[in-house]
């Protein structure tokens, strides 16, 4: 059978997310992110388009390296406002039976105990269709909001993450047997108490208790994960199930899911890759450019480059439009959106970095008639080794509906993309399996020590 | 016009709440707590019967006072297992347009700028809809499972939650002006930086940082609080805006209302009262009284000694069944449920606690026709001062749909019940304002230093 593709939506309970300006566009909707209905409206059309997932992008702090304060992003709406992502599944999930959700949280931020009850609400309320994508944070604003004198160094981060994993898979997976809860209304005994177990970890999250759920469908949510740095490519490889990576060129993205499968193949395991993409397109290749000259005039590279000097960590603002830009900061990256498509490169000036963002970000769209968009997300999976798409937003939302009307029809035909969705939790749609296998660490053998 | 009643259903997400062992009624369907169809249905009753909102409860921790382990509260399903009551709220708002949510959230445990923005992120998806119970804590076990060494004091806790106060009304108030967004489309701006500013704050809770919504329809949601110490007395007279009272005669409960309401009026405010009740009821009093005994069947009174225990501290399982029973350790109450109904008393056993639980917990139900339960709700109002009820469940969903078919229609028939929604946010229908007034803390006054 041909490999079949994957497909998320890439979305941020925000205005601005990865294509920076477009909410001034008139047919643009994206300033209703706090209506309820814009939301369900989102999750019947990916639905329809049988995406596996919705993945909802989350940042705790705001980009105030650009110009030394937040003013431009606030002006350009570039992740702020930005409401909280977990609040928008349950509504979703109402309106949807097969969508799957992949939210980020940040392990550095938020407590272990009440974020592993949180999860396994979503698990519970969505009947299995949960994911998490594990971020660490890296911006300063966030460490100040929270009360911290300041971040973590980068390894530190992931060491910190790494033994806050060990505690959440105590609690998701460890603290109740199956079998536990018995409710047996004739004996009036609704949990067996000898097994239920309490979970105790030392270290940085010293603490004792019962998870407070009862095993949720997945227990575990589906692991995401998107850390570019040697030091997050090794977290992925040892607890992701999916990673998403982006770059603006096949063969840089090739190299990356090579090593990325390396590693996971050294630990014995297996990932799926999911790569960023922004898709502009229409009935006829004229229609597709003549919309996006329509979006790029609307577009705001300005916006972009806030985003970008966030990602960078340099400031931009006080860089001349040709003044040679030599050292990036990669390692604060969160995601790897920029590191891996600037490593490569040494002479930079801010003109160039803003003639690049088309839309309004450095990710340049794949553009053109349904057939070219399908042609041409066929060669990323071909060439780079991709199992499928994290799909970014520019006008919503006509955006997604004109993918899932003109594109999904086409890469059926072709016979790389479902024609119904598999029964199951987002585990099991996306693996086949329920539960993690080892060696996995979360795979249900016995307790972490 | 006659005192018109308010009603919010009492609940929380978990199998057992107030009244113990019911779920193992064969009608009883708590055990779907974890469908999401399950509080769909329950939130489009509540409508149906124009209450004013949903009270959400929560705990954090574990009752293991009861036999000194969590063994007790595990079979009999004592709020344990318990999911995250805030993931239920956007669900139900899909389904309806009026409906209040007021949901239990923790000062103690909840960092408060992932906090504010999580209440601001339901304010918006509900349209205004959203309030919030503050508790600070009261469990060991909530202490240890958060990595703590162990509680802090009473007070120091409400000294805490104070300062946790003040750092939310300054991130919901005074972060972001009204017309700091915009969203002006042809000068690309969507907020008004000028108008955005950072909130420090210095103490327990020292931060620095911009709040990261945009204003939501109510900004600070309705507070609600339950406190009975004198501690947390003070507390709701400078904070709450409806307050939960209990208690099992009409005396006790005047006494209570009276200090609040007269602690309230010292600091220039006024505040809503709602005194939490079980009712029983059919279409006749022979029918109710047959209702009662069939729930009674299969209430345990086993189960409500193990949340007594919890909410006492005194381990009852130690007692034998007549053995005098004359310390009560009521400082570590959350709620006032049984402070209030048992320092008058001093010649308690187990035998006559056990005895009082008749539906599994010390609340004596309201039982009898839907006229009786009528007079009966009127005799509380009149002669308690309460403005309104928290309507415990009892078999679900039964009890709710019981309650608004047969006492809601006769509540209007006097005159005491609306025929329909106010308009506007909960704020606006409970009290006719959409935000706080002075000289409350947290109305749009200036920033709190």
């Amino acid at each position: 059978m041909t490999r079949q593709i994957r497909l998320n939506a890439f979305d941020m309970n925000c205005v601005g997310h990865i294509q920076h300006g477009l909410w001034t566009h008139p047919r643009d909707r994206s300033s209703q992110y706090t209506d309820l209905a814009y939301w369900t409206s989102l999750a019947r059309t990916l639905e329809r388009g049988l995406f596996d997932g919705l993945f909802l992008a989350d940042v705790v702090g705001i980009y105030d390296v650009f110009g030394g304060g937040p003013d431009a992003a606030l002006r350009h709406a570039v992740q702020v406002p930005v409401n909280d992502p977990l609040l928008l599944v349950p509504a979703m999930a109402v309106v949807t039976e097969h969508l799957g959700f992949g939210v980020t949280c940040n392990t550095t931020y938020e407590p272990p105990y009440l974020f592993a009850r949180r999860m396994s609400t979503l698990d519970h309320l969505t009947r299995g269709r949960i994911g998490w994508n594990i971020v660490t944070g890296y911006l300063d604003s966030a460490a100040r909001a929270m009360g911290l004198a300041g971040q973590a160094a980068h390894d530190d981060r992931y060491a910190a993450a790494e033994e806050y994993m060990d505690l959440l898979y105590n609690l998701w997976e460890h603290s109740w047997e199956d079998g536990a809860v018995v409710r047996d209304r004739a004996r009036g005994v609704f949990t067996d108490p000898a097994r239920v177990h309490a979970i105790r970890h030392t270290g940085r999250y010293a603490m004792e208790g019962i998870h407070l759920c009862e095993p949720s469908p997945q227990r575990t949510p589906v692991l995401f994960q998107a850390g570019a740095s040697d030091r997050g490519r090794a977290f992925a490889a040892r607890h992701a199930e999916c990673v998403f990576v982006n770059g603006t060129s096949k063969p840089i993205v090739a190299a990356l899911v090579a090593d990325l499968r390396a590693r996971a193949a050294a630990a014995g395991r297996k990932i799926l890759v999911f790569v960023g993409a922004t898709v502009v397109t229409g009935r006829t290749d004229a229609e597709a450019r003549a919309l996006f000259e329509d979006y790029r005039a609307h577009a705001s590279a300005e916006a972009g480059l806030v985003h970008f000097s966030a990602s960078t960590g340099i400031d931009f603002a006080a860089f001349g439009l040709d003044e040679p830009i030599r050292h990036y900061k990669t390692e604060a990256n969160q995601s790897n959106v920029e590191a891996i498509t600037t490593r490569a490169d040494t002479a930079w000036t801010k003109r160039r970095l803003l003639d690049s963002m088309v839309l309004g970000s450095r990710q340049p769209p794949i553009m053109g008639s349904a057939e070219q968009v399908a042609d041409e997300l066929m060669a990323w999976v071909e060439q780079a080794d991709v199992d499928g798409f994290n799909l970014s937003r520019t006008v919503m939302p006509e955006c997604v509906e004109t993918f899932v009307d003109l594109v999904v029809p086409l890469l059926q035909e072709r016979g790389v993309y479902k024609s119904g969705y598999l029964s199951g939790t987002l585990r099991d749609k996306l693996f086949g399996h329920p539960r993690l296998l080892p060696p996995h660490p979360a795979a249900p053998a016995k307790r972490i020590q």
